[in-house]
C-alpha cells in the first residue's frame, strides 16, 4: 500500500461532537476535555461555535470556553462561524481558525440553510474576506459530498463545483464530508481524486461518519488516494446511536489505532486519547462509541487486575 | 482499486454468533433465522456445532436444528466438529461441510485447547480424513492470526506454518481469523499475501472481528490483495459489547453494504439481510450490532412514516 507517512488529525469532539449531544455540558467540562486532548498531543481542534444560542444552546458558552482554554504554541484552535457576527466574536476570543459550512447537495442547502449553494457562498464571502484580512486560517466543510438525505445521490461534479467555489473564497483547507455516512470506499476514492484535480490534495481533508460502519474503510481509501488530513471525534462524540438524527462522527481512537497500525505518524498518544474518551463518556453517563477506545480500556483494566492478582 | 468482481460470504451468525450469546435460543428460532438468511440469498452458512453440550449448552440442539433446516440445492450447510464423535453426528445429520479450528498462536492453543499446535493438528487428522472419505467439504479456521490475548504479537511465519499444516490435512478452505480483532489493514495484507504464497488464494478466506472497529478496513485490504471469501455474522451476532469476552464478529449487513457500494456482487439481498438482522436482534431483546443494519432499518421506517403522512 502506498500511504502517507504522516497524517494530520483535526479533533472535532468538543464542537461538532458535543453540539450533537442532547445533554448540556458545562464550560468547565468542555475546557477539561480540551486540556485532556492537548495532553494527548492534539494540535488542531474545534473548540466551539459562535452561533445563536437560540439555535444551538450547547454552544451558548462559546466565549467562556475560549477564555478558559490553554493556548500552547503551535496549536490551532478552530471555531465555527456561520456569519460576520460570529466571526467578530471568534476574532475577539482569539480563534486561530474559522470554519464555514458549504453543501454539495442543492436540496440539502435549501432544506438546511434555506438558500441555494450559490447564495450560501455569497453569505460566506464577508466571513472569508474578514478571516483573510485578519490573518486567520479559513477552513471549509463541504457537507453531503457522498449522499444527501433529501436528494439521495450527489454527483461527483457537484462536489468538484463546491470545492472550486470554496477554493475561490480563499479557503486554506476544504473538508469533504460524508454527513450521513453513506459513502463507500470506491466512491470516496473517486470523489477525492476528482477534488484533488481542482484543489491541492495537501489541503484536502476527509470527514467521515460511521453511521453505516464505513468510516475507517473510507479513510483507508482516502489514504491510498493521497489524502492525509482527517477530522475525527473523541469517543465518537456526537454519534449517539440512541439519539434521533445521530450523526455518527468517526471516533478518534479508532482512526488513530488504524493509522498507528499502518505505521503512519500522527503525533498523538493513543493511551491518553483513550483516557480522554473514557472520561468524557463517563461524564455523559454512557459507553464510549469508540470500539478501539473501549477495547483498549478493557484490556488495560484486565492487565491491571492480573497484575494486582499476581502481586 | 483492483478488486474481485464477486465475493463469497459464509454466514456464521447461527453458529459462531449465537454460540457467543448468553441467552439460550430455542431451536425453532435458530431454524427461522436460517430460513430468513436463505431467503436473503445466503448459500453457505454455519448452522450449529456438534460439541459437548456441557461445554457449549447453546448448541445442545444441534441434531434438532439440522433435522428442521430447509436444504435448498446448492446451499452449503456447515457445522463445527472438533473431534470424530462430532463428525459422526454431523455426517448423520447431513452436513455438507465440517469446520475444524487451528491456532496460529502457540500460547492460545495451549490455553484454549490444552495442547500444542502440532498436537491439535494430529487430533484433527481423523476428522479431516473422515470428511474426505465421506465426500464432505473440509474448512479450517486459523485463529489468532493477527494477535493473541496471551502472547501478543503473532509472527507472519506462524500463520504461514499454520496454513501449510491445514493445507496438508486436505482443507478445501482456510479462514485466516482475527480472533480478538486487533489487526490493521497493512498487517492484514502482508499476512494474506504470505498465506497466498503457500495456499491457493481462491480458497483463502478472511474472518474479522470488529472489536477495535477495524473489520471493514481489513476486509477492504484483503479485497485489494485478491481475497474474495469472508465470514460474517448477521446483526454482528456474538459480538455483544456488553458481554464479557465479546468476540465482535463483523456484521454481515456492514460487509455487504460496503461490497455492493464497491460494485462487487455477493448474490445477497441487503434488504432481506437487514430484516433478518433486525428480527433476531428483536428476539434477543437488544439493538442490532450492525451499523448499516440499524441505519437502513431507520431509513426505511422514516420513509414509511413520510409515505403514510403524505397519503
Amino acid at each position: 500500500m502506498n500511504l502517507p507517512s504522516q497524517v494530520h488529525i483535526t479533533e472535532v469532539g468538543p464542537r461538532d461532537g458535543l453540539q450533537n449531544e442532547k445533554q448540556q455540558v458545562p464550560a468547565t467540562v468542555k475546557v477539561e476535555l480540551c486540556e485532556r486532548l492537548l495532553a494527548a498531543g492534539v494540535d488542531h481542534f474545534e473548540a466551539t461555535s459562535f452561533v445563536s444560542p437560540k439555535w444551538v444552546p450547547q454552544m451558548a458558552d462559546a466565549a467562556e470556553v475560549m477564555a478558559a482554554l490553554p493556548r500552547p504554541q503551535g496549536v490551532i484552535v478552530s471555531v465555527l462561524t456561520p456569519n460576520l457576527k460570529g466571526f467578530e466574536s471568534a476574532l475577539a476570543a482569539g480563534a486561530d481558525e474559522v470554519v464555514i459550512f458549504g453543501a454539495a447537495s442543492e436540496a440539502f442547502s435549501q432544506r438546511n440553510i434555506n438558500c441555494s449553494i450559490a447564495e450560501s457562498i455569497e453569505r460566506f464571502r464577508p466571513v472569508a474576506d474578514a478571516a483573510k484580512a485578519n490573518g486567520l486560517r479559513l477552513r471549509a466543510a463541504l457537507s453531503t459530498a457522498f449522499g444527501c438525505p433529501y436528494q439521495g445521490d450527489v454527483p461527483v461534479s457537484a462536489v468538484v463545483d463546491g470545492v472550486e467555489r470554496l477554493r475561490d473564497l480563499g479557503c486554506d483547507e476544504i473538508g469533504i464530508a460524508d454527513t450521513i455516512g453513506v459513502g463507500t470506499p470506491g466512491q470516496v476514492q473517486r470523489v477525492m481524486e476528482a477534488a484533488a484535480r481542482v484543489y491541492p490534495i495537501a489541503q484536502l481533508s476527509g470527514h467521515f461518519h460511521d453511521t453505516y460502519g464505513q468510516a475507517l474503510a473510507n479513510i483507508l481509501a482516502c489514504l491510498q488516494a493521497g489524502v492525509a488530513r482527517f477530522d475525527s471525534s473523541i469517543a465518537g462524540l456526537g454519534g449517539c446511536p440512541y439519539a434521533k438524527g445521530a450523526t455518527g462522527n468517526v471516533a478518534t481512537e479508532d482512526v488513530v489505532y488504524m493509522l498507528h497500525g499502518l505505521g503512519i505518524r500522527t503525533g498523538l498518544d493513543l493511551d491518553r486519547l483513550v483516557d480522554a474518551g473514557q472520561w468524557i463518556s463517563g461524564f455523559l453517563g454512557r459507553k464510549s462509541l469508540s470500539r478501539a477506545g473501549n477495547a483498549l480500556a478493557a484490556r488495560r483494566q484486565r492487565e491491571q487486575s492480573e497484575a494486582e492478582a499476581s502481586a
